[in-house]
């Protein structure tokens, strides 16, 4: 076995890694076992200078799968779908798009995890439906997909340990933001995690880890080409987060956004046309629609038809939440403060700060600086206007849910400090810049 | 203070560092107070890719010093003078000149260090004289020098613990070989030594640690900088270690060299010309000799009369050992077998490879593989021939001096694989290739 010296030296001096040397050191590393933390932070570095090649990611990528357990979903029937987000503001599409999919026929067997910094996480908010859980066992996971079609939880068992000691080394020295090390975290843990197909939503913008999409795009092709290179069907799309994705903010918020827009309430909404895209791209992967046109249309009447709003609902009540919420808001957490933002001034809106906004939602306890602060499924905010809409001086801009007076004046201030008000029409984003495969 | 994270990332993002923020950092790090090692690796590998701006690597310095002790030589008359040589093999200038310049007035208040890998050390050089005590109280030290000029110990105090701790993390980083890395970690050591003349022997070649000129020159540069920056009197030379300086290499049989220059027994030789270069220089730094061309004179005038020699043997006998060595050299160790390694064909000696010898050494006992490991003092070998000699098939190449008989055929391998020879002469280097300041 190479000594981890030499194992950084080659690195740094721009040889390439043998799959095998690669191995050797992430596992040993996983396991306390020769390869000391300051070491892997060298190495690290290294690779934030010197990046790696598609044959080095695969083999990191592989190792890190291999330090831990794996989720074996071959006994369930049919197509395994799985879609991933790099995460975003009022970014709900799982809780659209699952039951639609799940709707159509797939089997969406999902794990996701929780809200950080300026970025909710599913987890949080289907907490925030009353009774849910989202801790089952490996075999109640298996179960419910299997009975109904879709669960969405928490990690079972030990998935990729390797992943989570080196993300909190980068999280520390500086080396988060190299592509190649983005990669193998993300798709170690969603090959670990067994799905046939693997969409990927890459988003990028100032809401978003990528705030180039040219940076976007690199990440993209290369969580594609190594989900191929490991023998999984993996699309991405790249998409829009340089304002908020939904019109809601905050857990409970974001649950209601996600039924209202199953009830068919926010017909063209950026969020539903996201959802439903995103749905129609599963679908054609896993070869439920044979094209994506068609897949488009099936998700389509399932929306219309109330399909996936039921399909959610059985979801809820089989990890023990209380169904009625698709059919009563009010039984959803609500804050005891609504107070609007108003527009200082008139205009066209000509930005919104997707990552400030986030960090608004957070002000106001929807969120977590911390991985172990407490958050307030209640509070958020909702967004009344998107990009390129007109506003006039004194109208809201956006209302504000909260619970403690307190926290009102700070949320305010980041969300006027992250709306710009123009007096000339300006095109947002495309909300789907490309799909790469 | 800037969290370690920041301070990485600036120097990730090639941002300049502040003299605070870098004294923060390194001073926390010392003292195990707020930076971990894992980051302290990162920073290293991200200035091994970014490099040092000079006010950088004299913010550095003056942190690495601040965070021992320093010595301070104000009591004592005249001029101090240091002298540090990057090392190398065969390299035994300090046994030579130290006596020369104190002779000639100057204070020679020295601290030395220990062999590892394939270079020497001068104080395991010192030790193979029977009862030579090198660590001595700062008291002492300081009246030893005031009394007779010249003392060579080991580190007295904790000086430069910042530097102790940084190198042993980058020795297993991949992050030694960064120029101000090693500028920053030479200089804080000698600036804390306190001599108001530094003299800096840069080695590049095979057995260097800088392998080109170039690089040696980029080290010399930063380090002469480094020093007039901080209000000392700086010079480097620029010599060969291609080849081993001196004929002998081993501890006992490096102090019968110096003897035997002293003794005026070996003019011209290469060790002989650079320990009275750089002699010559630390007088006319110390303004004990106007000119270099008068320094020269003064310590060839020194050497033939024997000064220099009586000066070896006071220092000798100050820190106990036994100065009879300098008259009678059967009182120094022996080795039991003494066997000469041939020559396989005829011709000009084209190049030795200075580190390979020293590992021969090392071979036979005289050196170490890691700090902890033992020496045998008498052991090492003996070079007959310096490249652009002539050689006969069958004539001796080197002598070997052993004390285990295992040792003799992987020591012998080692010489064979580091000499050529070939039907034509070719020039050596220059022993001085330049000198900076």
């Amino acid at each position: 076995m190479l000594s981890p010296y030499q194992f950084i030296l080659r690195k740094r001096n721009r040889l390439e890694h043998s799959a095998e040397e690669i191995r050797d050191f992430i596992l040993a590393y996983a396991a306390d076992k020769g390869v000391e933390s300051y070491q892997m932070a060298a190495w690290l570095m290294a690779v934030w200078f010197n990046g790696m090649t598609v044959p080095e990611v695969a083999a990191l990528t592989q190792a890190m799968i291999d330090s831990g357990d794996v989720v074996d979903l071959s006994s369930l029937p049919g197509v395994k779908v799985d879609k991933h987000s790099t995460g975003g503001v009022g970014d709900t599409t799982t809780l659209i798009l699952a039951p639609l999919a799940a709707a159509a026929g797939a089997m969406v067997a999902k794990m996701s995890g929780r809200g950080l910094g300026h970025t909710g996480g599913t987890l949080d908010k289907l907490e925030s439906v009353p009774g849910m859980r989202v801790s089952l066992t490996p075999q109640e996971f298996l179960d419910q997909v299997r009975r109904i079609g879709v669960a969405v939880i928490s990690q079972t068992g030990n998935l990729v340990p390797a992943d989570a000691k080196m993300y909190a080394l980068r999280d520390v020295t500086a080396t988060v933001d190299s592509i190649p090390l983005i990669a193998s975290s993300v798709m170690s843990k969603k090959l670990a995690c067994g799905a046939d197909c693997i969409l990927l939503d890459v988003k990028y913008g100032r809401g978003a880890f990528m705030t180039t999409v040219e940076d976007a795009r690199i990440l993209a092709r290369q969580m594609v080409d190594l989900g191929n290179h490991m023998g999984r069907r993996v699309r991405a799309v790249i998409s829009d987060m340089d304002q908020p994705l939904g019109t809601l903010i905050g857990n409970a918020l974001e649950v209601r956004e996600a039924i209202e827009i199953l009830r068919n309430e926010r017909p063209g909404s950026a969020l539903e046309t996201v959802s439903v895209e995103l749905a129609a791209h599963l679908l054609q992967m896993a070869e439920i629609c044979p094209t994506l046109d068609q897949a488009r249309e099936r998700v389509r009447e399932l929306l219309v038809s109330g399909a996936g709003l039921r399909k959610l609902a059985e979801m809820f009540a089989a990890q023990g939440g209380d169904a009625r919420v698709t059919e009563d808001l009010s039984l959803l957490p609500q804050a005891s403060i609504i107070e609007p933002v108003l527009a200082p001034e008139s205009g066209y809106v000509t930005s919104i700060h997707a990552q400030k906004i986030g960090f608004a939602a957070t002000a106001l306890g929807a969120g977590r600086q911390r991985k172990e602060d407490p958050i307030d499924p209640a509070v958020g905010l909702e967004m009344t206007h998107r990009v390129g809409s007109k506003i006039e001086k004194g109208q809201p801009l956006a209302i504000l849910h909260a619970n403690k007076p307190e926290t009102i004046a700070p949320a305010r201030e980041l969300i006027l400090s992250s709306i710009t008000i123009g007096p000339e029409r300006v095109e947002p984003h495309k909300l789907i810049e490309e799909v790469i495969e």
